[in-house]
């Protein structure tokens, strides 16, 4: 007999596939025959069907939102604290969508699947996606279960931009929508960022214009680089002083290249995990959506204008840590709602943890987010 | 006849070589035969041999520190608005020196150097040099050249922590220490920024263990990646945004790998450039040495106990958008220097421009620097 699971974990999930066969015209001009989006479920569509919630991802992360596979005990959902019976948000009362956007590595079409005009792995030629198209295939996939409209969509970071993409692709659609640790638009500094992230993996020998699956490598030591420099920006100066210090690994200076500081030490682990299971394709396009996502760009960058299609009522957190995405930049987007006099509800968290803190406990952004769902009529 | 150099410059400067024969112990345990530093000076060393300054460079600098050679007259010296007749750092008055640090790669004995005891070139095999390294080599030039006691050492970074390591290691020959934009010692986010510009050039398949010279190659690839992230640090994200904002460079986004935003050329041109001239053997000692620096770590992370030793009186200037080496950072060394009532005058500009405004023409920056040389008695 197995260990019971948590009372309040949504158990054991199963991930399922959906076919799509009627081809997607993306923002870039390719057009995606037929796709496949990876997916899991949890609690129950009510039978007025207004309760179901996406749960839309960020960069590191997929449809598996919550709990636990039947075959990988240890593999939890990467937003497992969030979501759940009892939870904040509560599959007891909601029906909880996650998916795995296009161009991922987790399940749905992307770089790594066959391209039907060759046969072979689309490698290079899977074309760049947008948050935008992300979001025209979730409205698939919501269709495909029978949701005319999402009483909320809901992520962190870059899931909070799909949130926001969701009120301007289709207003009639979503119902509420809550933006946490994001942005209306990446800086110059994420860029940069973002940019030599790419340049570590294009430039890795191993990549072969992305075409590396053909030659049975990977770009790992670019995508090992990508992840480290990403995890920095996870991080605030302060949570990695607090967590690491100066601390040497072995309690003296090495004189030579070998790890010193165990912040050495957890960035190359880090890495190392991450360039084994991820694929490098996928990280340069999640990248590119980041950067390309800017929906005030139509509207000679007033991001007002651009938020007057919205109908839906927001929830925007922000964390006073996260200098990847300040708390700053949560305030333009809650200011552009407001001067569309639409409803938002605007938390800037005291929060140490820099960007990161959108997966943790805070008790505060915890209770926030139990209460804003607690208030969505059914 | 060439164009006058402007009234202010110190004009056509020659760089020199001093060789040093006895051999120097390292703190890392090795002991360096005897070695070269490259060197330049500004100026007349006045009769009581009272006027000397000198001023150290940080990553990318050297001994170049003003004016221009005669066959490149296009190569002006690192800190050539601070340096020269009539300038903050005036050459009428004091007789200046510039020297390239020892395992650098413009002149002194560094990894491209020829090993004695092989007769081939140091590669991989160069010692790992200290701050403390730094200073003791540059004593000895100071021995070279007849100056007992420095009127002053003046640097911005890393070369503020020579200027700080000074007060240190020869309290009685120096007066003033001038500390810019620096730190008493790197943050976990800092050293970690570090690791990931290292590791991108010691797993380039071209590094071979830093014997890459051998196998008629450079770490060029890592060498760029790890130009193009410090860039980053460099700079505040307000400048960038206000230099580079999200101007795309051909006007459209590009839906591929290419280049779209302005940011994006500008770092890699940056990474080109410097990868083409600098060498990898001593940019991963550059960054160990910044890593290594931490005065307070022998009094048990007391930087008051640690600054006990020193005599000199200081001038501590910050920038407010330096996020690499922030305003904070400085306050502490202006502490402990307190602690010890030691003599210290402080300035914390507001100034936009990051990290890098050290190196800018900031009018309050340039007279605060001035006011204070004019007020240092010869």
């Amino acid at each position: 007999m197995n260990a019971p699971l948590p009372m309040d974990s949504v158990g054991i999930v199963t991930p399922q596939k959906a076919r799509f066969a009627e081809p997607l015209a993306l923002k870039g001009g390719a057009t995606l025959p037929g796709f496949e989006l990876a997916y899991e479920t949890y609690g129950t569509l009510n039978a007025a069907r207004s309760n179901a919630v996406l749960v839309c991802h960020a960069l590191n992360a997929a449809h598996h939102v919550a709990g636990v596979y039947a075959d990988e005990p240890e593999n939890v959902g990467w937003w497992d604290n969030m979501v759940g019976p009892g939870k904040p948000l509560d599959t007891n009362r909601f029906f909880v969508v996650g998916v795995n956007n296009l161009g991922g590595c987790h399940g749905s079409t992307g770089p790594m699947s066959a391209n039907p005009a060759t046969g072979k792995q689309w490698g290079g030629d899977f074309p760049v996606v947008t948050v935008e198209d992300w979001v025209q295939a979730q409205a698939r996939l919501a269709d495909h279960l029978g949701i005319e409209t999402f009483a909320a969509v809901m992520g962190g970071s870059l899931g909070a931009m799909q949130a926001m993409q969701w009120t301007l692709s289709f207003p009639d659609r979503i119902r509420h929508s809550l933006v946490i640790a994001s942005t209306p638009k990446l800086s110059a500094q994420n860029i940069a960022f973002n940019e030599v992230a790419r340049q570590a993996i294009t430039t890795d020998p191993d990549f072969h214009g992305g075409h590396y699956y053909g030659h049975g490598v990977v770009p790992r030591t670019g995508l090992r680089l990508a992840r480290m420099l990403g995890h920095i920006t996870y991080l605030s100066d302060d949570a990695m002083m607090e967590k690491f210090g100066r601390t040497l690994r072995s309690g003296t200076l090495g004189f030579n290249f070998d790890i010193d500081f165990e912040i050495e030490s957890y960035l190359r682990y880090q890495g190392d995990k991450f360039s084994t299971y991820f694929d490098a394709n996928t990280y340069l396009r999640i990248t590119k959506a980041l950067d390309y996502f800017d929906p005030a760009a139509a509207f000679d960058g007033n991001l007002s204008k651009a938020m007057a299609r919205a109908k839906a009522a927001f929830l925007v957190i922000s964390f006073s840590s996260d200098w990847r995405f300040a708390p700053a930049r949560s305030r333009e987007i809650v200011r552009a709602l407001l001067d569309n006099r639409r409803v938002v509800s605007y938390l800037e968290i005291d929060a140490p943890h820099g960007h990161d803190a959108f997966l943790m406990d805070d008790a505060r952004y915890m209770n926030a987010v139990r209460a804003y769902f607690g208030n969505i009529d059914l």
